[in-house]
């Protein structure tokens, strides 16, 4: 089974790698600028350029894009659009470019995260391409080709990354390990269409 | 209190205009072409003139926009961005730039939809701009001016819009009256940052 995984060099991407790790599975490690393949995920030519050089492959992981991540006063249309053809667009095109590209009965599996639902300061166009990416999953689920499966894993913020974006005010933080189980139960299980909430425990009061 | 109606004639805008009717509140009623103002929202010049028009207001609600509704196969990601720029980025502007406007303590309501979570065929566009709006209410309710609320109604399809999209599989059509109320729900009571769920029943098996 031959798996891309886009972002492999990022802190969800390097969790997955090592999740996997025990499956019978070659790992193609794509990154912006580092892992075996680069791709841009904000360019279309790039996208393809990215398939053609792979050729038929079973899987794609994505755990790759970003977004505005600022105070709403400063979010002009402009910002949240760069962030929807980022994080967002960037996703949905490898599905509408790969689903021609993957073999039948392969799978894609993309990655949102739980300010679509739970909100944040600072957040407003992360918790746009989130819940947009949820719900582009659930629908086109029910129509990809070849028996495709598509999924989304919704994590809330890793342990790993506390140091980055702070520890959330709600939640625990929730080690990678449990979340790149969620990604690995995408390659595993027959499931399709879900959105899989990946999420620490809640805090309590 | 004035309260601007943006899509003051469709389905769901008439249905709010009606359960609005026993507020002391003075409606202006605005459309793409129809209404006593018309506004184009995926024009944030537009926007802009709308909003310079009408002076201080109290309250928006939005029940406007339009997304591609059709098979995933021929969805490009032009046909998405397009929907995106309308639908969701519409919808957004009228809060981004009319919070400049309006007086404070005021509320915008904005509409999304059930395919945000509960998939659909030929609605991958819509379910991302629905998810994304749900999103962005969450998130940027939390830093809003002025006291001002932001809320999102998310209703399945309307009775009155069966004739057009159809009778839902999993659900009953839900009366345009019942889903009115929940908007009025964010005209009369101090609830932030929800997404008031109107959906139909669920249909017994």
């Amino acid at each position: 089974m031959k798996i891309i995984l886009v972002g492999a060099n990022g802190t969800i991407g390097q969790a997955i790698t090592k999740s996997l790790s025990d499956l019978n599975a070659e790992i193609i490690a794509v990154g912006q600028n580092s892992g075996e393949l680069q791709v841009n995920i904000t360019s279309e030519e790039s996208i393809k350029a990215l398939f053609e050089k792979v050729g038929p492959f079973d899987g794609l992981i994505s755990a790759a894009g970003s977004g505005y991540y600022g105070p709403l006063e400063k979010m002009s249309a402009g910002e949240a659009i760069k962030g929807l053809g980022n994080k967002l667009m960037g996703q949905v095109n490898l599905v509408l470019i790969g689903k021609d590209y993957i073999n039948a009965g392969g799978f894609f599996t993309l990655t949102s995260g739980n300010l679509a639902e739970e909100g944040n300061v600072n957040s407003a166009n992360l918790g746009m391409i989130n819940g947009a990416l949820n719900g582009f999953v659930v629908n086109a689920a029910l129509e990809m080709p070849k028996n495709i499966r598509l999924n989304v894993v919704s994590p809330s913020v890793l342990t790993e990354s506390v140091a980055k974006y702070g520890e959330p005010e709600n939640r625990e933080s929730i080690p990678g390990e449990e979340v790149a189980a969620a990604y690995k139960q995408t390659v595993t299980e027959k499931i399709n269409g879900q959105v899989l909430k990946a999420y620490g425990k809640l805090k309590t009061v």
